[in-house]
């Protein structure tokens, strides 16, 4: 532990923020760890970028959708919801719809939704959000380290993923990145953030408004220990090689469903757009789902339960970063078929 | 680690929870660490108590008094502060007579005031505040652990602190407790909280809403890691005793207290209001501060520069939890003492 602006701890900042900028694929300087979790980075999106009474148009193909549009909500932002069902993608047709009706300061989506395993495709809406003067916004909590975002590539203008999933350090964290439109959207706000703790002018004097500023102005004590996590989480990605590591995902995943499908067990996302990390399968009729999840957490495997209406109908299988892995996989997948035959009994 | 809702983390959640009640002397249950630095926990208790428009009188006798100002301002507030100059702290008196001249929602207050060393009396502006009708709510940042905050003896109605500093843990937890009239005000709000992240109502689904809730409702992914460290940081404190450990800081300032006497240094704050763990050094006009904090830094020994109009004028020594020890004291006064003597020559 050193202090939060000793000089070996400013170089451990700066060192993030570039292994940061390559893995959101984006050469935006304003790329860092928020210091609280994933939420909290996503919070700074929509309180930074939204003011009240600005017009917002959020995706919602699931629980984090959902989430978002409340948080732009709190923000002051009048929301406009384009939902789908569950498992389903927004078709980019319908985002043009709502941005020809009326304009919008803002169109967010989330990259991978997490409750429903759908990985919404992103570059025709950010297309379209720019052609019609939006900003994009993109919650890549789940996809990020898993899988391309690509931030520059598609335009998206900022994004806001977690620490823990696919860059498997411990949460606690939430890496953001702000693109030139969307600081000159901060920067011409007109009405005052109502964070001091999220105010992204506040949190850059200390993380420097540039690269290789110098001066580092006291905002909050950073989190240090949670930052060493972070930074060495980031390496182990870049010494595995972005495109490795997303091909291991993939890999891991196909391993899984077809070990699935021996159990007789299948997902519950269509494959056009299924998510490698993040596994929904379908309960079978004859099975309990409180039952099979304890049952496999006293064997020390955790698989998540269904969110919402899922509930009692899913299972949620993260496959991410550490886990990604065909042996870990079939433990797993051993434990699931001894407990799917004890609950049958 | 495990999963944030893994049973198992459940139990470290309540025992976090009760050990924080014993430390901020409450029994209030709304009592937990916030999932971000000190800070945050701060912007949660003005995020939630205040609403636009909303009367608000803040005590500023130091950078962090300005800063509850400011983050009350963000919360929409109007914000009286009442000032001091630096060194000095707040007359009970001034506080009566501006509520006299117009009530107020809430009354803040740093208690440790960390840029100047100063410690503010509570207990009568609590009275005062509460017979004018208003909250009064507490930084105590730096002296939470490491002297009596004493919440439900004083009729603190929120404070916020943070989990390094007296606390011992590394930083990035903001440990609050918000009383029953704080909990009903958040009830009675007229208008949405402008965060997600820090909404009380949400953030006590997952940590409970009453004694023994066993509904645990997922907000966000708490950082697992760090909250063990926090939890086992309150088990010392705890095992300390908490007499014992306000004992140690009291005994550990008296000592470098002595042998800065000795090396012929002063501290900037009244003895009448002296802060332990906060030591506030005169930097003698022969001497360059940044020149001196370097030097003790390659021997790495680190104290802080002075804040605001301080800066090059003093400089900050914290005495907290580890380091409130007369041996490792030692070592900071040999290392001054050797310091000086080098950049005198």
């Amino acid at each position: 532990m050193v202090g939060h602006l000793d000089p070996y701890f400013l170089g451990v900042m700066d060192e993030t923020m570039a292994d940061l900028r390559e893995i959101f694929g984006t050469t935006s300087h304003h790329t860092i760890p928020m210091s609280g979790t994933g939420s909290a980075g996503l919070e700074s999106i929509m309180l930074n970028l939204l003011e009240p009474g600005d017009e917002a148009i959020v995706g919602v193909i699931g629980y984090f959708g959902e989430r978002l549009a409340t948080m732009a909500n709190k923000a002051g932002a009048n929301v406009r919801r384009i939902e789908e069902d569950l498992g389903g993608i927004i078709d980019p047709a319908r985002v043009e719809k709502a941005l020809k009706e009326k304009p919008a300061k803002l169109v967010a989506m989330v990259h991978a939704e997490t409750s429903t395993g759908a990985c919404q495709p992103l570059e025709d809406i950010s297309r379209i959000a720019h052609e019609y003067g939006a900003l994009f916004a993109v919650d890549c909590v789940t996809s990020l380290g898993g899988m391309p975002v690509d931030v520059d590539r598609i335009g998206i203008d900022a994004a806001g993923s977690c620490s823990q999933k696919c860059i498997g350090a411990p949460p606690g964290l939430g890496p953001v990145t702000f693109g030139p439109r969307a600081i000159e959207a901060v920067a011409n706000r007109k009405t005052e953030t109502p964070t001091w703790y999220l105010d992204l002018n506040l949190v850059f004097q200390y993380w420097g408004d540039a690269e290789g500023a110098k001066d580092r102005v006291f905002h909050h004590t950073a989190p240090v220990a949670g930052l060493y996590g972070f930074n060495k989480a980031l390496r182990l990605i870049l010494e595995e090689g972005l495109d490795s590591r997303y091909a291991r995902h993939k890999k891991a995943h196909d391993h899984f469903r077809a070990g699935l499908e021996k159990l007789g067990l299948s997902l519950f996302t269509p494959e056009s757009h299924r998510l490698p990390m993040l596994n929904v399968v379908n309960i079978p009729e004859d099975v309990d789902d409180l039952a099979v999840r304890k049952a496999l957490l006293q064997r020390d495997v955790e698989i998540s339960a269904g969110f919402g209406s899922l509930k009692g109908k899913a299972w949620r299988v993260g496959l991410m970063g550490y886990n990604a892995d065909p042996d870990r996989i079939d433990i797993l997948l051993q434990a699931l078929e001894e407990v799917l035959k004890e609950v049958r009994k």
